[in-house]
């Protein structure tokens, strides 16, 4: 199992450390703009360098259980492709977001898109799971000899 | 392994599409009542469904979590029926949060009783694999003997 | 494979209950200093609380994602302990910044670094998984025989 795991846990270490890039972003901005815990507004340069790491935080356990689940039960290649995409995306989204407000909108477009590729990935992997092992039907296998 | 866990993915799929739908509502509500990021703070309307997604985020991986722990230690059947219970409690508690504050209670109230019977779930078949492993005993067959 | 995982599903579950314990302490505090929903501001009191639950809800995600990469890629038990000790780091923040904003940098800087350490295992554990797999070299065995 874990063999067929080894792409999928490159990119999940790779998303931890983007989310704690963004965090120690915040904490700087906190300290360059003087936005002392537990306050969370401030000129908007702090208020799109925070926003921008929580929007990412928000969909982080949303990456990371779409990657898992396309991965596993669609192909870990693919996923893990995808997942660097994303992970490239929210990057371009942080340091846009950061920016202006303006500058975020096309990477969250961008990683928006992939997020749909992973979950249509999955939708597919789970459908033909499910084909196989309540229905007995190996679609893919099915569809090879028509 | 995979064959065991068709109906947790299945689960997890739909709650990723249920938050995406939450996502895009809260597009929708920044656009009507014209609230641009990175403000959060605008008309009750607006604040209600700002935080009924964010409410609904920050759940999401502890429902995650949770639900394959019990599906892969105790059940995967009960843990899929109550995944789908959570995530119907969970459009009940946006769509009611969305209209008053007071909508939100009940539906809260039933989605946090389904994540109770999860963690009980989780502990009891983390417990019983525990027995298993380390001390040897297998308490569901003692059970059946006695 | 589940008899690899019972140490993480039970620091898996004792996770779930602390955030379930933070949650709660949030609805308490919005009762005692009468922030109703979607309200998210209040007396400094109720920000502290409010903002300590939200901060660990932020990193519960990386620390799940980051605690099962770990205990399956590197090491189940040193993985578990260091699951232990973020937990009761991330009790003592919240203990700590419900008292005083000052109060959470301590346990913070405590659970960061525990956490960073489960990031090198992680990191460690499918840098050794993609040799043995794509490379066909065993390190730790090649360095045992140098
Ligand atoms: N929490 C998000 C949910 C929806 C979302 O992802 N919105 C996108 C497009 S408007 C965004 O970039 N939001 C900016 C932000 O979260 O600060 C929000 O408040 O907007
Ligand atoms: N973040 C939550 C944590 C506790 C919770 O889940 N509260 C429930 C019952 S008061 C809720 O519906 N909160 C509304 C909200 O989060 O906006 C809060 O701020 O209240
Ligand atoms: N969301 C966090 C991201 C960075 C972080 O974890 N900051 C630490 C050190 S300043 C903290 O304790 N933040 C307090 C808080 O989140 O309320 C923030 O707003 O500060």
């Amino acid at each position: 199992m874990l063999d067929e795991a080894v792409g999928l846990g490159a990119v999940t270490v790779l998303g931890v450390l983007e989310q704690a890039y963004f965090s120690l972003q915040v904490i700087y901005a906190r300290r360059k703009y003087s936005v002392s815990p537990p306050c969370i507004s401030g000129p908007p340069e702090f208020e799109r360098i925070f926003r921008a790491q929580a929007n990412c935080s928000e969909y982080f356990p949303i990456f990371i259980t779409i990657l898992w689940t396309s991965g596993v039960f669609f192909s870990q290649g693919l996923s893990s492709l995808c997942g660097l995409l994303y992970l490239y995306g929210r990057l371009c989204y942080f340091w846009g977001y950061a920016e202006s407000a303006q500058g975020r909108l096309a990477p969250l477009y961008f990683s928006a898109r992939v997020l749909w590729v992973l979950i249509g990935f999955s939708a597919v992997g789970v459908f033909l799971s499910f084909c196989r092992v309540y229905m007995e039907l190996d679609l893919l296998q099915a569809l090879g000899h028509a």
